[in-house]
Order: C-alpha cells, then structure tokens, then sequence
C-alpha cells in the first residue's frame, strides 16, 4: 500500500466547542487535507461552521457519511460514537474520538502523542482522546514515571465551566452578571454540576465538588476517568498497580484553563527538585513556568488559546524524600481536547497510520 | 480572685472586614459585656461603625487604651499586634489576637476552641487565632488524629478573595464586570496575590497559585503557615514529626468560603470510612453534608455566613487502605477569622481565664 499525499477528513459534532476548535487547529495542522466535512445532527444540518477563511454547511451525519473519508475527527459524545465509529471504520475511515466511549476499549489505543505516541501502530480503527484532566496530568507524570518510576499520584483539579461545553459557560457569565447586580444566582443554574443529574448549583464565585455523575465508593465519573486513564496511557493497563492514583476533582468559576495541584512520590530517596523539573522540561510542548522570584507561575487565563501544556510550583515535600509537588495548567478545550485529537490524526498522518488493517475488530 | 460577671471589651482594628465581623458575632456571642470600645489606627478616628442596634465611634489605638479593658479583640495586622498587645496585657487585658505574628511564639496557645480550648489554661495574656486555612482544616482531623493517628496530610486549598481583605473583594468584583463587558482585567489587578509583592494579576475567572509572599523551597508563606499551625494545634509542636503535613495554597475566585481537598493517611489499614465520618461527625460544630446520592456537599455559597466547619466527600483511597480524601468548607471570615476569635474569648470567660498571670512573660 503506497502512502496517500492527502486526506479527505470528516469533523463529527463539528458546531459544538470542541467541533469549532478542532476545525480551527486541523486548519492550523501539518495534516494535508483535500477535503474537509462538517457533521453533525440532523438540528444542526444546514448551520454553517467557520474553516479557514470560509465557512462549511454541516451535514447530518449517518452511517453513510463516511465514504469517501480517511480521517474522522469526533467530538459528538458517547452514543454518537458508539454507533458511528465502527461504521466509520467499515467505510475505511480512521477515527480520532474524543468522547469517553472508546477509551477503555482494549482493542481502542487511548493516546497523547507527547507520551504514547507508539500506541497508535496497534490501532484498529478506532484511537482513544483522553479525558481533559487526564491529558495534561501525563504530559508531566510520564518524563517522572520513566526516569525515577512513581508510587503515588494524588490529584487536585480546578476544572473550568468550558469542560461542561458552551452552556455551562454561559451559565457562569449569566450567574456572575446576576451577582454583580445583587440578584439571585440559584435561579440560573440549569446545567451545572452536571447537566443530567438531578439538582443544579450556580458556579459563578463558588466551588462544586462534583463533575459528571456519582459512581461507587462515592467518587465521580471524572475521578475515575482520571485515574483509570492515566494508568492505561502510561503504563497500558487501567488496572495496573505500578502506580497508585486517587485524586477529587472540582469545578472552578474559570472559563477555559483547567489547573492541577499534584502530589506525586517517586519512592526514590535521592530525587531531586532539580531533576523533577528537567525531566518534565524535557517533554516536548512542556512549557515550565516555575520561578517564584519573580512570580512565575502556570495560570488558566495565560493558558487560554495556547496547546502547550504549563507546569510550575515544582517543590519537595520536606518531611518525605522523593515526594514533589507540582502545579499543572492547560487550556482544556485545546490539548484537553480539539489540538490533542488533531495532534493524533498528525501524528498518524506522520507515522503513516491512516488506515484500517484488514484484521481489525471494528470491521468483523 | 473572684470571677468578674461582666466584662470590658475592646476591638482592635474595628474598620475592617474582620474586625466588623468581630463586632457583630460579639453582639451575638454569650461574653457578658459591659462595655465595647471600637479601636483602629489614627486615620479611621472617628469613624463610625455598627454595633447592636447603634453605632461606635472609632477610637484611635494607642497604648493607653486598654487601661479599663479586660479583653481585647485584635485583628489590626502584625505590627500593630507586635506593638499593642503587650502594652494591653501589662495595662491587665487579656488579648486574642487574629494576626500572624504571635501564632508561633511558645508562650503564646493557638487555639481552636472545639480542638484545644485546654491549651487556653497556660495563657500568659496573649491568645492566637489561627491562619483561616489552618482552623476548619483541623476541626477535621484533629479527632481523625485522636481517635485513628495521623501519618500524613496532604492539602490543596481554594481559597477565597476576601483572605486577602475587602480591596482583593472589590477587585474581583471590578475584573468579573470588565469581563462581562469584554474589557481588558490586567489594568484592574493591583492587590492580588499579595498586596506587597511586585507583580499582581487578576483572580477573576483565574487560579493563582501564591497566596502570601514565596519563601524557601519554593513554598508561600501561607503554605508554611498552614503546615507549623496545623501541628502547634494537634500536637503542641511545630516542629513535631509525628503528622507528615505538606501542601499546596491556591486563590479562586470565590468571595468568601475557603474550600480544601485534604488527602489524609492514618497508617491504620483498618480504618473505614464510616469510622473517619463519625469521628469529624463528633466535633461540635462541624457539619456533615456528604451523601453523593442527593449530591450534598459542601460549597463556599452554601457557607458563607456560618459559623460551622462543613465536610463531605469523605471516601477512601481504593489502593492505600487507611487513606482517605476530604473536602472541607468554612466561611472563612467567620469560623475563619472573627467567630474563631470572639470562641476563643467565649471559651475564656466560660473557664474563668479572663486575667492574666501574675508571672506572664509579656508584663515583664
């Protein structure tokens, strides 16, 4: 099989935050597109979506979509990609999927080029976007894990509305308008924690200690994410207990820029600060932004519209040996989603991946 | 010495935000009073401040204001305290103190009424109120502590503007409506993080992780504040090794209500969950709000006005047993600063230690 020069790619849920985004980043990609399809649901056919300096009018998106595709680019949600992928792969698609649907597949590669990237040659179709949490917690954990190993992960995040999509923005701007005019918030808030569970709180100057739904023991589906994926991208295993991960996550009055206080020990005695940074330094598009004197430090609103993922606030723990501190910040909409899902399909046009193998488990 | 059924009560630092609040839960509290004296630097001399159903005037404080006093309520900063809190025990006033200064000074208890209010019986004339971060911190593990021991504490704080004081409120209020009306926030930064330091931004729809000024090893001040209090208050010793505590210290941009995601490891594998809730369910005035089924948690508006220590989200690290997670909330101006002080007073009057000691270090 001769490598193709170009590719015809197909963007699924592409009037959503993330569609938008991923439109916009696959524009700004080395990809070499021929040509490029807008698809969403059938309320949304019809809309038109910005590309370049143009606009594409989105089409309803079927199983028949995806005939003349090479790559689909997904941002749809779980039940869209759980019917569409597969049918995606049968037309010869590859499909990069951001929803949470695929990523403990077996059969499904869940990847961050910067940390996984050899993940992607046992792909069968269908490659895995982490959760947006998850994706910039790796790009630091991984340099750490390989270079001194790691026994503990303990998570704090500070997740913006964005990463409940554009109306749980809106939600927070209306909240915060009413609050600054005296009035009452409660009224407002339909859509936040979660936009399918029973009650809603106003997030607008407060902290929810919920994001996505309750599962056992009483953590959410986001901290379970986490964990379970940061384990299956770093050492390829959910289950693995090499590394021990718990963590909380919360949502924060931030727009886009999730943050991350992590507690990560190394087991190692004889690590040092010094080496803990220059580890993480040496990830590419790590940017580390750590000097207290002069007030250096990752930020969500110096983070926004960036693909690089910030760290900072490197320090030991002084009472445990081997023990760090770090401070993680990324903008959640790009390498927590569109750019990461981009970033893939580049890195398949680059490694020349963008095909089905005959054998996959998606075509059976 | 015969129990005085009534007492003289002076507020110093009476214009601030914590100092009204001094005066309001005072009015509230059970001190018998005979008389309040609202005291502050030169240049709020008379001003005017609420009290009961009147007003104060403004005195201005200097070392003869205490000459008629019995206690005093102080919340005017470091140097003031440094400066008139002896001259208030000499002149026989007993000083509860919110400032930082006299927290660390082995003659000086730190209290927290509902975790050590026996520490209240050395008093030597000066009392400290802890560090807002560090009091609903330990309601929670002090009796985890008691009842279970303690290997280690790992906190990540979301901490509220008003810690910084009314200018960090109005600030933040001031970027919210420039955000909300597409204007630029940088212009607007002039307190935050740290009113001293040399760089400020804007905490609206922002995370900043420095809260008080960078010191060794890259922690905040407020990060040591929290780990040396933390351990003077459970164990009498800053230095003492027996609780592992470390953390890190975040502003958010909520007004009041201090959030805290506190990973704790007893080193008791036996320990269940059900016997960590029932242990911080046993400490007057802490509040329970934890049951993922009705999504009940604690959250800085739910807070905000109360004198309690809210926690929920209590669960079990599933890979470390004997280590939980909490997440805990206060109203930082109240059980945080003012209430704290005005309990500590309380708890003096009830205990009958309204007097200082006639060999106390400070009136020497």
């Amino acid at each position: 099989m001769v490598a193709k020069n170009s590719y015809n790619v197909a963007v699924l849920g592409a009037t959503g935050a993330v569609g938008r985004r991923i439109l916009e980043q696959l524009a700004q990609s080395t990809i070499p597109f021929d040509s490029v399809k807008a698809l969403a649901s059938a309320h949304s056919a019809g809309q038109k979506v910005p590309f370049q300096d143009g606009e594409l009018v989105v089409e309803e998106a079927n199983e028949h979509s995806f005939d003349d595709v090479d790559i689909v680019l997904a941002s749809a949600g779980g039940s869209t990609s759980k019917a569409l992928a597969p049918a995606a792969v049968k037309a010869g698609a590859v499909v990069v999927d951001n929803s949470s649907y695929w990523r403990m597949n077996d059969q499904v590669p869940l990847v961050v080029p910067e940390v996984n990237a050899d993940a992607l040659k046992d792909h069968q179709g269908i490659i895995a976007n982490p959760n947006c949490s998850t994706t910039q917690l790796v790009m630091a954990l991984n340099p750490v894990f390989q270079q001194f190993g790691l026994e503990q992960v303990i998570i704090s995040t500070y997740q913006a509305a964005s990463g409940a999509g554009k109306a749980a923005m809106d939600e927070v701007l209306a909240e915060s308008q009413a609050r600054l005019l005296g009035e009452d918030m409660g009224e407002l808030a339909h859509v936040l924690p979660v936009k399918g569970d029973k009650k809603h709180f106003p997030l607008a100057f407060n902290l929810l200690p919920q994001i996505d739904v309750f599962e056992e023991e009483g953590y959410t589906h986001e901290e379970y994410k986490m964990i379970h994926e940061t384990k299956k991208i770093i050492l390829g295993d959910k289950n693995a207990k090499q590394i021990k991960v718990t963590g909380t996550a919360v949502r924060v009055p931030v727009m886009i820029g999730h943050g991350e206080s992590v507690y990560i020990d190394t087991g190692d005695e004889a690590v040092t600060t010094d080496q803990i940074r220059a580890a993480i330094a040496s990830v590419d598009n790590v940017v580390i932004q750590d000097d207290p004197a002069t007030q250096t430090y990752p930020q969500p609103l110096l983070a926004e519209g960036k693909r690089e993922t910030f760290v900072g606030r490197i320090r030991p723990d002084l009472e445990n040996p081997g023990a760090f501190h770090l401070w993680i910040v990324s903008d959640n909409l790009l390498k927590g989603a569109a750019w990461n899902t981009v970033e893939i399909a580049q890195e398949l046009v680059k490694m020349d991946l963008v095909r089905v193998p005959a054998d996959s488990a998606f075509t059976k």
